[in-house]
């Protein structure tokens, strides 16, 4: 029987040879690898990474747990920062030497109405071409004739049409800057799209990558905003470390009841199972629950906990290209960086194993170029 | 052991009396009492109910089947047209002989933020004063000491704040301007509230009397609209009938598929359980499932249905007073009101079977002048 994923090798695709780390097929350990990237074309900006972060989805992806199939072999990695090496004779975005950065996606169809709008995320299908786990979709897409797999930022270099790259702001350090790409913009789309205004009553529910980094946004946008979290144990660095105005223990019925029908803008980040109803019911009448986690569960809840109160459950998926490089401006003015901790990637088997414990605050970063 | 509902007779708290269909207990068949109505305060209207109509919700609740609890002795109906009878010394809205119409609501806080923004169906607990099923529940309510309960609609008179009586345009008929009361503003509040625009593709699922009054506005509106119901027993009634532009058998897998993603905005009018998540699936990127029925179950629905293409799924429940005038107004500019079939009181107890079939086309209005 044939795999579901497909199959191959690192260096089956023409190009340069570099350095990375991969997974062969679905549920193996990482290891070093050479994969070979391809010839910068006329469009294409040739990236040096400096620094590349761990995502709970590299978890998810390289064990091929969310759909059972998975573009292989794989070299995960989605939130990648880097300095231009060399650029195609057409780019006109960036020159080398700029300080730059990578996150999800590297291509799209770059026509249909949600491209157009700037929602490359939401491309139709067959949708975006990913920045790994993903072959090269279109006929503008280099390497499209035989299907070329995209390998992702665990690695030390990478090419990328220059409509997919982004700017790092020179007064936000590159290495704290990284994880946004992928942590930032999936909590900053929704925050935008779904129009946080100041003073509103903004809630973080699951204080990891994203939920840091919906903190800082919503701190420095003027709500209110405060961390919902099991137990205690992330309390101090809530209030404390991210600034957060208050703090909620969802496995206390007190303060959940205290707590009820008072947000606005209640922001999921949660990944794992958890009773959506029960968040449903602190959400104030008129205000939104927006879900960003993708727990493998379907999520279950009482018609009257939305309906009677003119509540919302919306969603919303990574972000787009312009609004990336607003969020980076952003971060740049207002000084806003992801927490980190810088790691080796000789150790990502059991840092996944910490991740999945929630046992990081609140990514791992690798440098490449020490590889 | 006490009963979780409250008992008493239908004529034990002062005023004058008149005819009305009620039940003694949930459960109980509707038969003709004589209760009582307060007699008019300073604010109050009395109005000599001309039309009533039959709303799904009066059989929900006459039988105690949402909460399991009741305000009995219960007369229901809360779409209530009529001619008012008299007024007190400080009414202003209105004067003898005016033709009006009372919802769901008879009264509320009134000072909450929600009743402040005129969202009185969102009176913050213990909320708004209902038409029937509840008591008087704040001091400037007539009979708060006593807890008087409220009877409905099936009655030949109601004694009404003025605040809570809204003006029927002279242009409409009365008896199929009677449904608007609850059957419509149930639908034009989360149409005009979540902003569908013209040219927005709608659909709406379910026709019933909400549904059938959901195509017409929405077609007054300028979008194009879809309805989408079991088998194909409604499509002639539904395009030839009301005017919508499509129809969508949810029955049929194939209708299903060329109809996914396509929606702007969809209705759910459907108040038996269902599969939300297939509707979902019909919503496009962007858009929105908004639920106004109350299925007895959880809804349920995979996280990937909304968050991968950034669609919410949102509540909606009755309207304010404010919006109920104005959309009673937007009908008598474009000539709206409820198909109806005349009925007679005495049949209510088979009529209620024959909606609990959906077997009526689409409000069943009865004249209790003729009592």
């Amino acid at each position: 029987m044939e795999p579901a994923y497909t199959t191959g090798t690192f260096t089956e695709f023409p190009g340069f040879p570099t350095t990375a780390w991969g997974a062969m097929e679905p549920g193996a350990p990482l290891t070093c690898v050479t994969i070979k990237r391809r010839t910068p074309g006329p469009t294409d900006v040739h990236i040096k990474i400096k620094y590349t972060s761990a995502c709970h989805s590299d978890i998810h992806q390289v064990r091929a747990e969310w759909s059972k199939t998975g573009v292989f072999p794989m070299v995960p990695g989605h939130e990648i920062g880097g300095v231009v090496e060399e650029v195609g004779s057409e780019v006109t975005k960036f020159k080398v030497g700029d300080v730059v950065g990578v996150g999800c996606m590297v291509d799209s169809c770059r026509s249909c109405r949600n491209c157009q709008r700037g929602n490359e995320q939401y491309c139709l299908p067959p949708g975006p071409v990913m920045t790994y786990n993903s072959p090269a979709k279109y006929p503008h897409c280099p390497g499209h004739a035989e299907k070329r797999t995209q390998y992702g930022g665990y690695s030390q270099d990478i090419v990328v049409h220059e409509g997919f790259v982004c700017r790092i702001p020179e007064t936000l350090s590159l290495a704290a800057a990284t994880p946004i790409l992928c942590a930032g913009i999936t909590v900053w789309s929704p925050i935008k799209h779904y129009g946080l205004k100041a003073g509103d009553r903004f809630a973080v529910a699951g204080l990891g990558g994203l939920g840091s980094m919906a903190v800082k946004f919503a701190k420095a946008m003027g709500a209110h905003v405060t961390v919902i979290s099991r137990g205690k144990s992330k309390m101090k660095d809530a209030l404390e470390g991210l600034g957060a105005d208050a703090f909620v223990d969802s496995t206390d019925a007190e303060e959940r009841k205290a707590a009820a029908d008072s947000f606005d803008f209640l922001l999921d980040c949660i990944g794992a199972n958890h009773d959506i109803e029960q968040y449903m019911n602190l959400v104030a009448v008129d205000g939104k629950l927006v879900l960003v986690g993708l727990p493998p569960s379907k999520v279950t809840l009482s018609p009257f906990s939305f309906v009677a109160k003119r509540k919302s459950l919306c969603g919303s998926m990574i972000g787009g290209i312009a609004e990336t490089q607003e969020m980076l401006d952003f971060c740049g003015e207002h000084g806003i960086e992801c927490e980190i901790e810088m790691a080796k990637i000789e150790d990502i088997n059991e840092l996944y194993e910490r991740m999945l414990k929630g046992d990081v605050k609140y990514r791992f970063v690798f440098e490449p170029t020490t590889w």
